[in-house]
């Protein structure tokens, strides 16, 4: 017999997805980080829906508010990276029966904060008795099929280029659950990005109005991984010559002695896009973001082989596909 | 301090939707079984969220493939009372580590066999690791405005009907929690009534194309509930004046000398339709449903006194606003 923690998360969806009968002609095909609906006249509905669950998704220290809002804000993170406005969302809740009437209002008031910030409304949902808290969204939203990114579209001598730095979540991860100690005026910047995360809707809206994108995906499960992903969609390899690590993240990692490119490429908890755009779209992609208030950092090109390089000053590295995963960790 | 256990879950749904900023212009107020959107031209997009946990909501010896099968049926009941057609469902996965793959195939295969059997597609979904087996899903449906049914237009003189008898599923609850024994020829159809529920979705959609429904709900929280919650949201009462029950319901209670009005109105787990409907369109939608293959069961009037009465030969009975609740169960 082979157990759900032995098979792994990816495993799991394959598995899934293999028992699946397909919807004929799907705009977005399965395994990308949305479904799709063909509304006609070139629109798109564009639906995902992904849960949090205490036990592997809240960090100690989390309070519930942000627990909810970070709920909606993995979700509409995924929206950002193919360019869709997300516009309601649908909550269903598994709490445990200890949970306080004041509890309940905080995750409540932090699943509406997560929507609103992002210009949603939470439209309805259910809640349910259950051991672990559980919040799973439902999010929903538009784009025009012509502005549409995939995963599957990045060509050898695109730009792969990030909505910004790297490092911070993991860092964070590392003071609240294995105590490492962060200097004072650092110790806010890291643990924000935990647990205030940001989705990159403006930039993904912005970019994807351009058609400079041909490849997007966002990096909760580390920047590495994501890098694979597009890899495996677009068959092309990455060299890598800009590691995109925040300043925060490097005086934390050089502090406890840390490798930085762990960090950066290995975290996870991050919400940035990742994208490859065509060379000659560039200073326009560049100016779009800056209009939105964004950054866009360049950190390599695309290349023809199926590998992910990273080329440092002192040497060439080849960055596995490794990533977070549910069931994976002991 | 109050605690979930003690709030109950409709105070838990009050509590969060209190504290949630309104979408303006919802085509369907907070607080009916679904959500909605529209999209311009009298087009709706309907939207559904339910949980499935299979500590509160999967009886002993039904299996992986009918729970999750169960999970799809329940959301599809929500919209067929709404008339709406559901298309795309997304699929969010609570699973313990200690499944094996065998248990993740059966699941798959119930998810996709609760989708075709409406003509629907599982579109797509996530995986996460929990204590509890999770099965969270979200259907969205289409409905023309001007045929969409809510709950909230029945009118003293309307005649309510049911779509199928009550009964079945609290009967074979009783077989399978309390071991009550069931003569041999009923077994099969009070075990099947709970294993492997129907949603009636022909009947809603048929239903809803005459106009002649007023109000409309299912029965998923028990046939009382159901009708109390049109009374709530019509301003109305109920003289029912037969009683829906199953003729393998009624022997069940007979045998085991159980109140058979008990069965038939404070079950849940039932996913017959509950309408209200113009007097004068009664014909016309006995005979639309028939021509689904399905039953329109008249047991009452709609009457200006928010009570709901229901009279037997023998005597008059208030019937309580009681009904299935998660937390409340200790």
């Amino acid at each position: 017999l082979t157990y759900a923690k032995e098979l792994g998360e990816r495993k799991i969806i394959d598995i899934v997805l293999s028992r699946l009968e397909k919807m004929p002609g799907m705009p977005i095909p399965f395994g990308d980080d949305v479904s799709a609906i063909d509304l006609g006249k070139g629109r798109l509905i564009v639906l995902k829906t992904d849960m949090l669950v205490d036990k592997t998704d809240v960090p100690p220290s989390m309070n519930l508010w942000q627990a909810a809002r970070k709920a909606v804000i993995m979700n509409i993170s995924d929206l950002a990276a193919k360019g869709a406005k997300p516009f309601a969302i649908l909550t269903s809740l598994g709490l445990p029966r200890q949970l306080t009437k004041n509890n309940i209002e905080q995750i409540a008031e932090g699943l509406n904060s997560g929507a609103r910030e992002y210009d949603a409304y939470i439209l309805g949902g259910d809640t349910n008795e259950s051991s672990d808290l559980i919040i799973s969204c439902s999010v929903f939203g538009t784009v025009l099929k012509r502005f549409l990114m995939l995963r599957s579209g990045a060509k050898p001598g695109n730009i792969v280029a990030v909505t910004g730095h790297f490092g911070k979540p993991p860092a964070a991860l590392k003071m609240l659950l294995k105590k490492l100690e962060a200097p004072e005026k650092i110790k806010e910047p890291l643990l924000n990005s935990i647990f205030m995360p940001k989705a990159r809707l403006k930039e993904g809206i912005a970019l994807s109005k351009l058609h400079a994108v041909t490849a997007s995906i966002d990096s909760s499960d580390g920047l590495a991984w994501s890098l694979n992903e597009i890899a495996k969609a677009s068959n092309v390899g990455f060299l890598i010559d800009h590691i995109p690590i925040a300043p925060e993240a490097e005086e934390f990692a050089e502090k406890h002695n840390l490798n930085p490119i762990e960090l950066a490429f290995y975290g996870g908890e991050e919400y940035e896009l990742v994208v490859t755009l065509k060379p000659t779209c560039w200073e326009e992609a560049e100016k779009a973001i800056e209009q939105v208030d964004g950054k866009l950092i360049k950190i390599g090109t695309v290349v023809k082989e199926r590998k992910i390089i990273l080329k440092t000053k002192e040497k060439e590295i080849l960055l596995e596909p490794r990533g977070w995963e549910h069931f994976k960790q002991v």
